[in-house]
């Protein structure tokens, strides 16, 4: 793809480039109706006035009042081809040599009506949820605690490379990057290794976060009738970042025998703008290979199925001391999002526009590219240090984690922006 | 509470008498909207059509556009108050003793227009089910699957009498009774004590129902703020009956370490009644005992926190022979609603109107009273006599299971009506 350039000044390295036009919802200084939108460099192409201006004129068989919605979910159920259309379109409007100069380029009065500064805009979680997904796909992650538990020869259970392994997850939880996080409360057992375990119930002691990519569905399946393989990839509307915050110590004494459940759902915070599935697609690449022999129905024909996201996590202190404490890559998966949809409805399982799948922990190969603090400080048995002479073990009041993730270079950076999120100390009781 | 008797001819035990009066979705023959209605005897009245005949005039502070949604999630969300004013003013009006006969019992061209029978009508889901969560409150459940696993010494894992074990369920594989369900396929480990483990990908041969309770939420809280113990209650709209079909031997091989997935996410029936929290009142009794010291999270000051409802569970062969295969009690639950609503919510984890509770598998105390066909053949190990020379040791294609509950008696039961799911074949990969 030869590289667009576009009319709107976009400095070097912007994750909003014109190759990207992530969708969102957002309400600004002077409309507070939450509305879709697209983001470009540091504006914000305000969709609902775009298209009640006439923007769209040039796709006359699209439904602009989809538009008109408070969520995205309209706008995805129209399928991969109209996302695809639309896109390539607004590309089109907002590149230096767009072939429509008239509709906006040269159009200084509707520029300033829809095209906002994002610092006068908010934006609001970009999909309504219906299901939330969460899956264990990072197989480093899933090695790096087994080995912790069971030592490394039997790190990985026994069905790990044989199908997605994964959990329904709460969706009432899910926030928008910023919301402040505030740590559970729960029932803990301070000595596992006491017979009988007695717990206590207070504050999580070890909260941690978990880098994870997350996928939107545009459409669904009927109840019943599964989602083919071939046919997964065209089900996923696009992308965001995911911190599937854990509380590591209220997860160890209630998780079994019917896994995380309050140790999760008390926040999952994930980035606002969704990154199409057809922007990523210049930038996938292999994951973790498989060498099991995998059954028909989880099957790809593409090697091809994971995405070079270079990702990085960052934590700041509440004195503001910022550090770089992981960088690692979205490739790092065993399983893809494709085999995951495949899998979930594989028995019937109905599957809706707007539910959001997990991908699990992200963590490389090294010490430094690891997705969560369980592994950075192994269970909490060594220290992270921090800039300056801060250490942690867990996460603290007052902390804040950015996650972040791109793809790509210079005029053709497909970026996520941030996912954050700040601790607030517990609720007492 | 003195019996009510109704101007409607309602059979003796019927489920639906005036002291029950449940909520439900409909559409009828002649209006395909679906709307909110009240069953009585075997008619319903069209909350739609009654309000827009001015029905209920004589509460003019309700917001009778509630009745003008397709779910009854904007009913709900005006609280218990609400429903206990509404349910007790259609009492009245459906009362023989009526204080407005003039509304109904004597407005014969308003009864054509709004009591319709129900054979003329069709149910749907009650609710827009935002998140659902299964729990696993059933002791003797618990403790008769444990025993099977791991000897009845260790049969309660560490955790069952600290808090309510429970997992995140699927919402949009929640049907309404009548839905086919359909045999899940999915990856199975023929011998589990094999080494490796050698799973195939097939229909499930171990296709079993669960009795359950379900639990409406009529009222949410905001995400990080709890709901507690003593505030519990109000939350709760009402119940129903709930078919958790489950795919054991998926569910072997899958849930190591997240919890259950596809063993469950195929199918969810419930009943399409919601009988209000109100009208059970009258039936509250003792559940099991727990002998633990509670956290004061958990701690209820009322000792009558389950219900006295009698269920019983029905097979009906492709055959058409039925055979009652338990008959057992609401009451058999260690952890009642309150408390799984508190314990849900601690972490500060959000509920919101029209969350789905499931109290997990009710069994009794004795052989002939249990909530699964896993307990009833013991893992598939012992065959269950039906009428005839039927056997069952799993669900067969063509089997039809019928859940049925209710409390109290004659003119004053309170029924749930039936949960019925017929079992189709497997989708052929």
């Amino acid at each position: 793809m030869a590289s667009l350039k576009s009319w709107v000044t976009i400095r070097e390295n912007h994750h909003f480039s014109i190759a990207n036009l992530p969708f969102g919802i957002i309400h600004s200084k002077y409309d507070a109706s939450h509305r879709p939108a697209v983001a470009i460099g540091d504006l914000v192409l305000d969709l609902k006035a775009f298209s009640s201006h006439k923007g769209f004129s040039a796709l006359p068989s699209l439904d602009i009042s989809v538009f008109s919605q408070t969520s995205l979910n309209a706008f995805a159920a129209l399928g991969r081809r109209v996302h695809g259309e639309v896109r390539s379109y607004l590309q089109d409007i907002l590149s230096e040599s767009t072939t429509h100069p008239d509709v906006l380029k040269d159009n200084e009065e509707l520029k300033k009506a829809v095209l906002l500064p994002k610092h006068e805009t908010k934006t609001h979680l970009p999909m309504a949820i219906g299901d939330f997904t969460d899956f264990f796909a990072g197989k480093n992650h899933a090695f790096n605690v087994g080995t912790m538990f069971r030592g490394p020869a039997n790190a990985l259970q026994p069905n790990y490379t044989h199908l997605p392994v994964g959990y329904h997850g709460r969706s009432s939880s899910i926030v928008n990057s910023g919301t402040p996080v505030r740590r559970p409360n729960g029932q803990i057992v301070l000595d596992p290794a006491a017979d009988p375990k007695i717990p206590f119930f207070g504050p999580s002691r070890k909260l941690d976060f978990e880098l994870e990519l997350g996928a939107f569905l545009c459409t669904g399946n009927t109840l019943g009738d599964p989602i083919r393989i071939a046919d997964a990839e065209e089900h996923i509307f696009g992308y965001v970042l995911m911190n599937d915050w854990s509380a590591r110590d209220i997860q160890t004494w209630e998780y079994i025998p019917l896994g995380p459940f309050n140790a999760k759902n008390f926040a999952t915070t994930i980035s606002p703008w969704v990154v199409l599935a057809g922007a990523l697609e210049p930038y996938k690449t292999h994951g973790i290979p498989n060498t099991n022999q995998l059954f028909p129905y989880l099957k790809e024909t593409d090697s091809y199925t994971a995405f070079d996201i270079k990702l990085s996590v960052e934590l700041t202190t509440a004195e503001e001391s910022t550090s770089l404490i992981s960088q690692t890559n979205a490739k790092w998966l065993l399983w893809s999002f494709p085999q995951m949809l495949a899998h979930h409805s594989a028995g019937g399982c109905a599957m809706r526009t707007g539910d959001l799948l997990g991908s699990g922990t992200i963590s490389g190969e090294g010490e430094k590219e690891l997705g969560s603090m369980l592994e950075m400080s192994q269970g909490g048995n060594r220290e992270i240090w921090l800039r300056g002479m801060e250490v942690r073990r867990w996460l603290l009041d007052g902390d804040t984690v950015t996650l972040s993730g791109y793809a790509g270079e210079d005029e053709a950076r497909v970026g996520f922006g941030e996912c954050v999120g700040r601790v607030e100390s517990a609720v007492i009781f």
